[in-house]
């Protein structure tokens, strides 16, 4: 059907370490053509690129406490164990994005540095090793205000837009459209969530068929993190 | 490849009218099956609904400020022509929802009372037009804070989970997940979004191969809405 898209886990990972190069593993696992995106979970992102720290597992949940305190730039929020607070990439989440689960014991996951970058280097990567030209969205789970659940959303991007500016169209009615800006790249993240699950252990998806005219350098970080300024919530 | 999940866009269905059955158009217009998520467009529910209040055209993009103003039940912030305030559905969105876009002028289109009924009335009618059991979200296009751009989410659901549980579930090391609860619902609202574009007359979609434990008795209202007393933001 005209417009269809085929979001697609990709099985046989193996388990991923610091120092891996995750295009070469991900070009062996999966099938990819060009025009795919590749829709990567941070929580990979950041094991390939040695983001682990130390923690005191005596500490239980919250071994991770004072490396949120460190990661965060500013504190939004506390109640009881959740910390809602900002990084330094800009992001507003719990804890930091610091992370105990799908690690040893003792260990806790940091945000990658740059996501963005992360990205590009897996689609790079890909670009080199499999000879096709892919987007990849570096992809986190958040909560956020007012909805209860999470969603995954994306942290980083490279060849495939963030926001899609609609500014300018019109409706249907030829009417301009007063909805102007999708976030097609948190769209494209919760979407693969959906094949992913949370302990099945497929940290990588693939969404084929979309628009071709979104397949274009992007930046989360310019594109989706508001600035303080413009933003009413901050 | 084991756990895909197909996106297809539901392509010529007709503009809707007040008191028009929408299961009858969509049954009319696609091709189900038994499993598949219909993702519907609070547009069309709210059209067909007759959700539909009379402004003055004269006041251009201004003109469904009283509306606005009638529909919110709390205003959580104003700037320059956004208010962003709460319904009495318990969203948090901009313009309490209401909305000039794609109507015809002289118009604004109000969210529907119940959005989870109308999601019942739209499953329960294919069951009976078509004999499938599908499950229904329907979707709406919010902003959020501290990043840009607008995703769909889910403004009511039937016959599929709004929010699963991962609770007791545990991680690839065997601790318990710190992540408990996805809003699925929202992750295919903004999937099927990918499929149908703002100005493109697509305002329905239907997502294929969702895992099957999903499909239950659920509510926007009852599993996503976030009470103000654990709210962290209101």
């Amino acid at each position: 059907m005209t417009g269809a898209l085929t979001i697609l886990p990709v099985h046989g990972l193996p388990e991923v370490r610091p120092g891996d190069v995750l295009a070469d593993l991900i070009a062996l696992a999966a099938d990819l053509a060009d025009g795919d995106v590749v829709v990567v979970t941070q929580k990979i992102v950041s094991k390939a690129e040695g983001r682990l720290v130390p923690v005191d597992p005596a500490l239980g949940a919250r071994a991770h406490r004072p490396v949120v305190e460190r990661e965060s730039v500013r504190v939004l929020r506390r109640r009881g164990d959740l910390v809602v607070s900002e990084t330094a990439h800009g992001f507003v989440c719990a804890n930091a994005g610091v992370d105990l689960s799908n690690v040893g014991p003792g260990q806790a996951v940091l945000l990658p540095v740059d996501a963005d970058r992360s990205a590009r280097r897996i689609r790079d990567g890909l670009r080199g090793r499999a000879g096709v030209h892919v987007g990849v969205v570096v992809s986190d789970t958040f909560g956020r205000p007012w909805r209860r659940g999470l969603t995954d959303v994306a942290i980083g991007t490279a060849g495939v837009a963030a926001v899609v500016d609609l500014r300018g169209t019109t409706d249907t009615w030829g009417r301009p459209l007063d909805v102007t800006e999708v976030c097609v790249a948190d769209e494209l993240a919760g979407a693969a969530e959906l094949v992913m699950g949370k302990a099945t252990g497929v940290p990588v998806a693939i969404v084929r068929g979309v628009d071709p005219a979104w397949l274009r350098e992007s930046s989360v970080r310019a594109e989706i993190v508001r600035p303080p300024a413009e933003d009413l919530f901050r």
